[in-house]
């Protein structure tokens, strides 16, 4: 195939080496630089771009298709719609797909999340490493984990594999979605509010659609209470931010556990500073393992379009 | 009743404030300064001393034994009798308790290590404090902690208590141990080191008793392997810790979580600067509920030997 044959695929954000390697093979890359003016990072090539590969944080806009009028596919690498315009996709005959294999990882982030919180594992880690126990200090206590209260915002595919693992540690779980599932037998609350005050733990695990923005709220946060933990593995605008600093920062809540935030990467300074939250990039799914397997999603998934064969994780 | 006939206890360590408020309601303290010379620390006192308060780090000697002639009781703070001379007790007719009260957060806390230093929580948590995030860095991905092979040293109470909440995140699970516990149902190996050979984490969760120094050795922790990752939540003369800061170092291993050490608070250098490592100051049991039902143990089982009553958890 000559040069001038081969199809030519947009690329948004940092993919993973491996997976842009793997296509160049056989595509021509084109990397978007400015998500806001993709027909002008593209210049003469958005006419020709027939697929493109994105992620959830940055999605794929009905601009962004507009950019691109040959778009036939966007693969996004991670789970999570909020950011994709899926109505647009449909109008316009693009396929969307995403890597759903991400689950069981982010729903360990959120135990080991709520753990090393309660348990002041990483500012117990940092404490010993500033040399007070040597120095004679007592490091202080932290709080039970087993046998606590767990309430789960969302009951999805994390939320399920979250409430599993928290069986095991005697938990008793409740949860809520507005969408109820009944077929999992743990109570259900009326809203966010009413499962944070009936809970120990509070576990943001929910999809960040429309109309989420700030779910978890200042009434929600004093809810939960003083001797209450939060957890979010979901997305950062879920959350009121700024009632979230000022809860673990006035002891409305006892700490957090944080691995998404409304501006990532910026995280607040506040929350920096404190030692009763736990802080990670966005780290949910990123393991070694989970990472290949996406990235062999989205290889998979191009190669299907490209060969007009069934897509393996088509969402539209 | 006058001060003269109070009855007068020792104190080794620092025990709780709490439990020593409670006791000087009814007894005579003294506390005890140097372990190595009770009777010097104490003097005319030490005659007198009818019970005493330590911890199983420290323990309670024969010659300890010797040096309060008049000792009927030795209560311990935490489990653990590898440093208390039973045999020595049961010649002197000398009672000794535990508060066997600590297995569910010892287990927990075993969790937390394992899933902490494989999704690499801690070390993120500085990296992004850092700022390294907002820098626009990209985190190291960890490793998958769900369904992996987990290898408990020491099938009891704790690592029963481990095992069970490994099976929820689809773990499996072989252990070894001197006295097999077939009621597990786990898969025993023939040593640690088999064990270890076929272990992604190896947990070691074994009492320290005799002939148990170095159970974990060079040869465990090759076999365990460039991906493994070691949790220590036993007792730190266990394994061989130059050994073990040497695997760390060279990546014979590729982590450990430690919360217990060889020579306690002192924590090798080598290790406060590694990043594959998250160390915990002895803090298995350092929940509040579980001190304070600790501190409770402590009390009940003074009352009621001072009151004649059976003991409460009476060990010899």
């Amino acid at each position: 195939m000559s040069t001038s044959d081969r199809v030519e695929l947009a690329v948004i954000g940092r993919q993973r080496p491996a997976v842009l390697e793997a296509l160049g093979a056989e595509f021509t890359l084109h990397q978007v630089a400015s998500v806001d003016d993709v027909a002008g990072s593209l210049g003469p090539a958005a006419g020709r771009v027939r697929g493109a590969l994105s992620f959830p944080m940055v999605g794929f806009s009905a601009a962004m298709m507009d950019a691109l009028p040959k778009l036939e596919i966007v693969t996004l690498y991670g789970v999570g719609l909020e950011r994709t315009d899926l109505a647009a996709a449909r109008e316009r005959g693009v396929v969307v797909t995403t890597t759903p294999v991400l689950y069981e990882d982010v729903a360990d982030t959120a135990v080991v999340l709520a753990m090393d919180v309660s348990r002041r594992i990483t500012s117990g880690d940092r404490w010993l490493r500033a040399g007070h126990w040597a120095a004679g200090g007592q490091a202080a206590s932290g709080r039970r984990f087993s046998g606590k209260r767990a309430g789960i915002l969302g009951m999805g595919r994390i939320g399920r594999a979250l409430a599993k693992r928290l069986e095991a540690f005697d938990m008793q779980i409740g949860y809520y979605d507005p969408r109820p599932a009944p077929d999992v037998g743990y109570r259900l609350y009326g809203s966010g509010a009413e499962l944070a005050r009936e809970s120990d733990f509070l576990f943001l695990c929910a999809a960040g659609g429309p109309g989420t923005r700030h779910v978890v709220d200042a009434e929600t946060l004093a809810a939960l209470g003083p001797d209450g933990v939060f957890v979010n593995v979901a997305r950062g605008w879920l959350v009121d931010e700024r009632a979230l600093v000022d809860a673990v920062t006035n002891g409305t809540i006892a700490g957090a556990g944080l691995d998404v935030f409304d501006d990532e990467p910026n995280v607040p300074q506040a929350l920096i500073e404190m030692e009763n939250v736990v802080l990670q990039p966005h780290m949910g799914s990123a393991t070694h393992v989970t990472r290949t397997e996406m990235g062999r999603l989205v290889l998979e998934n191009v190669a299907a379009w490209s060969e007009g064969k069934p897509l393996v994780t088509q969402v539209v």
